[in-house]
């Protein structure tokens, strides 16, 4: 395995821990005595437990797909990009915690705002790390990204970046006016990266379609 | 590693960690002074959560290897197909809390039928989502089959799925009669797809197989 | 990657997991006010979560190690040798929580007693899943080991497994005497295992060394 | 897959699962009815939790990049290598106990001093057990370090280490002085480490080098 892949491998194992510990997140109702009936309410209380959850599991696991696909571009890697990366990793990691602190306070009057500021500043954070990791990877000759990618277009693709960067500040504000519209629009971002994601035009792709065009 | 590989190795470690976390549902009791006695008997107390135990390790075991299987008779990936592979992922984090409830409510009265129909809700969903992902890859001109298997084969094992899909639906009603049965059921189930698993014809195989008898 | 690799990966990861959860059965102690000295007294009663730590931690990475050994002998699995592993991970995965029992109960008088002959049971079942596994593997015929490797020394080692396997069920016995005892040996064991691994005569490799020699 | 190559991806899936349990140390305040104030002021009571968070986040981090520099020398395992790795590992998931104790104590007048003693104590293990581990590798004749290195060089790094172990009984002492201090002081260790790592010479890379500057 090369250099790049093993950095690909710790991230992604990291990716995997953490999408699956949203689960502990969710919470088994200790009732005692004449319970079912109960426990189906008790189970309906905690849907601020099952929003976080859903909304989390697509946000973690839309992440891993882009670090994985901007991973697919990079052909060397340095010590500067290891420690970006964790860096990067550091605020994945602070995820589940976040989305425990929204299952637990979402539907109180006055701490759901507090949980979704902090999810959605966990979110900034994570747009930032990602941004400077890949303003490092495609800066002026730094040899890191794969030779037969764009240049320029891989360099154009970072301003989109930090528009994206945008939004989640933004929802910091949105949590203050309703945190639970905060949270479903951490979702609708995810379900709209799945879709969007980072296409870096490639030479080679270029080139042999237009190998097959001139077949054709 | 190619895009299926990465798929796939992300897919298998949170499966992994999902079947370790089962474990944390076993209770260690806690007691203090003359315990002795009262340990085995409150280990023996503890009968439901090994139940869930061991179903749900077979359950998530064999989810992982007929999920692996699919994912051997797929040549490339698309967007949606990451996409629904989370959903299908989404479903498979859950069964850890899904058995945690039935170890704490399955020698209820009441609660018991609450946690089996639960249990059963989320393998109903598994079995749809693995469905919906096996659809969009047999659909007409995907692309992302292996080439090398019998198109119309694949396309006939939906249906099977589909079939094997009203299993679970009906082990929630059998949940009202037993809770206990449908979760034995549920582990009968594991068993029997461990030794009947999706077996997609190969085109290359017959080829190979018939110059193999040609060269006999 | 092929089956066997594939096979390898999920066990690797619910080895790894599964040896890092041991971590969270130490305790932090939760003290107030004049705690400074009372913190040290604390983590010194908490001597049996270490050694149930070290214990277990030396005992699941030989487990890990005997396993890879074991797999690397073996060329093709099918869907009984998959149900086989799962059944052997289901008694990995226990450890962490007998681990636990040990922790909690090691110390007290007649509880320890039953945490050490719950503990020597798991490695027990450990010892026969292992055993039962190997037994399918060199069985005449399967074709599923290296037609690198001896067949008649592979077989010749199920005896020695078997031996192994009466090991554990005599430290059910020992636990009896002395908890402690027992636990400690289980770490003895592990630490025996460690330089008296698995070492099946490669055809191949004798093949090789005969060439060496010949050409010396 | 080859023998070294599977050492590492248990290692890295240890390394990675620990990483990530730090989070679970992060914990979410329970309130109730007046929330929204207090809880802000709850989770920045909770600082000395996201200073143990980061710093061990950042440990850990490195401890994995030096661990996988370490092994990109080595070509041949044998079992007592398997065996001091267990034994280095054994250090890595003690860590997120040692960073739960940093954030339980750190605040506190006497028990902060515990706490940084034992997590400089647990750095100390770690930086003995991989000196163990390389010189292991480095010893005369042992054929497991690349003999594309520089023996005498990859020996030659192994008393830089022994230094490198100094420091972290030093920040024992540290830890009497000022507790904050001293965990801080192992953050500023990890960053310094990160961008002075393990470089050993490759006569191969010097080699290569060579040829293209004749062919220049």
């Amino acid at each position: 395995m090369n250099e790049t892949g093993r950095v690909e491998a710790f991230s992604d194992g990291v990716f995997a821990v953490a999408i699956t510990l949203l689960a502990l997140e969710l919470k088994v109702p200790q009732l005692v005595g004449q319970v079912q009936g109960r426990l189906w309410g008790e189970l309906a209380r905690q849907w601020p437990g099952f929003v976080a959850y859903v909304v989390s599991f697509l946000v973690i696991g839309i992440m891993w797909a882009t670090h994985h696909q901007a991973f697919g571009c990079i052909v060397r890697v340095d010590r500067v990009l290891v420690f970006l990366n964790l860096l990067l990793l550091l605020g994945v990691v602070l995820l589940p915690w976040a989305a425990q602190l929204v299952a637990e306070y979402l539907d109180t009057p006055r701490g759901g705002t507090v949980a979704a500021v902090v999810y959605s500043g966990v979110m900034t954070y994570h747009a930032f790390s990602f941004g400077l990791l890949w303003w490092w990877v495609v800066r002026q000759g730094s040899g890191l990204l794969d030779p037969a990618l764009d240049d320029d277009a891989a360099r154009a693709m970072l301003p989109r970046f930090l528009v994206g960067s945008l939004v989640y500040p933004a929802l910091v504000g949105v949590s203050f006016l309703s945190a639970l519209a905060a949270v479903v629009l951490h979702g609708v971002m995810a379900v709209y990266y799945a879709f969007n994601q980072l296409a870096v035009p490639r030479r080679e792709a270029e080139a042999e379609a237009g190998v097959g065009r001139g077949a054709g």
